[in-house]
């Protein structure tokens, strides 16, 4: 079995002599480009450009930039104690600057200050373990979450996706297959960043499952045929009233699921957002309308044509048939029970 | 006022030194490539690679089609009347075989075929009236159509529309301005072959009337943000059900429109199609499904990916709020109450 490279994120984003390399996932999976962040400035820009994606491994490459930051300053011999601090403060407010949406980034960067014990120095090498801690956890996280949306998975299921929900999707098609299940998937392309097509479809063909590419605006005629039998997508954002917000189309998906009463599903990973009681409260990132003007470096519209790019979008939780966490499932409008269930590690 | 180049198809398809020159839409607006169509099977071929699109004017380009056909074998002095017979109607057979979807392709070129005068000879001129005819005849059933459409704008509307709806769209737009009527547009992009933003977003904004583009699965998010206040689709076919064929994602505009309560109205021209009892005898063209899989040549998901792609889709009649029509509007489950309203031509 070939594990596909986006199943772990340190196959695409690692250290390499001092610098943080990150597989460019814009140009995947027809070039294998590396950028690299040699500074937490880059690593941000990287970011924000979309050189990596997904809630969970945003943050974790945010908390590489946090690294690269307390490296920088120590190595620097003039630097005192309270600049190397201020330093590291500087750069964790231009992280979270980054992406509004997703919820991971901005813990992820304050657990790892908060873990810092500032008398100890050597805080990279501090600030690595939190990194590579929030790594096994993360991956764990994807796979007790597979582990769950695997029982929901019947044999002969065609499961619709949307975007790339990361591991916990490819972990999930693994165990059903193991379980003896056959599964096919259908994956909307998901424009303007076609993740769905190059991130997800190729991953799932790595995998040797079944797997069908369609452009956004076909998925209700699937439904409409019968072609499909669930839907998953995963989720950057949970609120505590079960609002989840996910890439752009998630919602447009959930009113064409229920119209054909196909249960919608999310992958929940690690919960609800305790800060955030309900949608309203999530910010959703507005991109450069030009991303959606042009298509590779040519205007597709004419000169006087605006464009206008939600990166993401909110599905409200009436419309979902549940919300698979590490923990276990819950009915999304029950989502603030999550911290009543038992925590596995 | 600019005229957009496709408020009338001889912008764009026409005759020229005993050829078919079609305006390659396909490119449009950042090239204007001329296809040149010698003979019937290369205007076939052009209709089935798409280099015009929208139901009318497909029909209008298979009858040039037709034209060339008669031309071609008049003017073999060895051929006979009944040799001229056969390879029009080989031609006839031909060009109906292009796109399966709309209807007017057909009953354009079975009226030719009925109107020729065969005792009178001369058939690629008889031909040619026909069709310039049927020309001044869809013109003045898009005016028409605008005009009942208009009376349902409002001061400050704004319209989403999907795919490229025809001149119907755009008489629209002009009358409810002259009405003294602001109006927006927003248009999706219609993957995969980007007609509202290459077409439909360009031809608004031509016209100096604002317009937004955004990609298919942004419409839900734009309607749950109160950006849009009423929906306009054409339709390739419309069967006496009131189920409509449209452009594959219109179905999906449907469903979000109704969640929204948004109303969602068809320019459905020249009213159903007489011989089509129900959605389920429209057939559904299926493309090559090598055109979702990859953009401006590069595949974009892997090798072992497969493609789907169904060019149309149907929406039933209890999501529109009404089909407008040539001779008045109509609510969709009373289509077939179309040939009993005045005609006006």
């Amino acid at each position: 079995l070939k594990q596909p490279l986006l199943m772990h994120i340190n196959n695409s984003v690692f250290l390499r002599d001092n610098a943080l390399v990150m597989i460019d996932r814009r140009l995947l999976p027809w070039q294998t480009i590396e950028v690299t962040g040699h500074n937490y400035e880059e690593v941000a820009k990287a970011i924000e450009n979309m050189v990596v994606q997904g809630a969970g491994d945003i943050a974790i490459t945010a908390g590489y930039g946090l690294y690269l930051a307390a490296f920088e300053a120590e190595r620097d011999p003039e630097c005192s104690n309270e600049e190397i601090r201020n330093f590291i403060t500087a750069a964790k407010n231009r992280l979270l600057q980054t992406r509004p949406t997703g919820k991971y980034l901005a813990l992820l960067l304050e657990k790892m200050i908060k873990s810092l014990e500032w008398e100890k120095k050597q805080y990279s090498s501090q600030l690595l373990q939190t990194i590579n801690r929030s790594i096994e956890k993360q991956q764990k996280r994807s796979q007790l979450t597979a582990q769950w949306a695997s029982s929901l998975i019947e044999d002969g299921d065609v499961i619709l996706t949307h975007c790339f929900p990361g591991a916990a999707l490819l972990y999930m098609l693994d165990l059903a297959r193991e379980q003896g299940k056959r599964v096919e998937v259908i994956c909307t392309e998901t424009r303007p960043y076609l993740q769905g097509a190059r991130l997800t479809s190729w991953s799932v063909s790595e995998m040797g499952i079944p797997v069908t590419l369609i452009t956004d605006n076909m998925a209700a005629y699937c439904m409409n045929q019968g072609m499909v039998s669930k839907v998953f997508t995963a989720a950057d954002r949970i609120a505590l009233d079960g609002t989840i917000a996910n890439k752009i189309g998630t919602f447009q998906l959930a009113l064409a699921a229920q119209y054909h009463r196909i249960p919608f599903y999310i992958l929940g990973y690690g919960g609800p957002d305790r800060s955030c009681a309900g949608g309203k409260e999530i910010l959703i990132e507005h991109r450069d309308p030009r991303e959606v003007l042009s298509f590779n470096g040519i205007n597709i519209s004419g000169e006087k044509v605006k464009g206008f790019y939600p990166a993401f979008d909110l599905t409200p939780p009436q419309l979902l048939a549940g919300i698979v966490t590490d923990r276990g499932i819950l009915s999304a409008s029950k989502i603030d029970m999550y911290w009543r269930l038992p925590a596995d590690n």
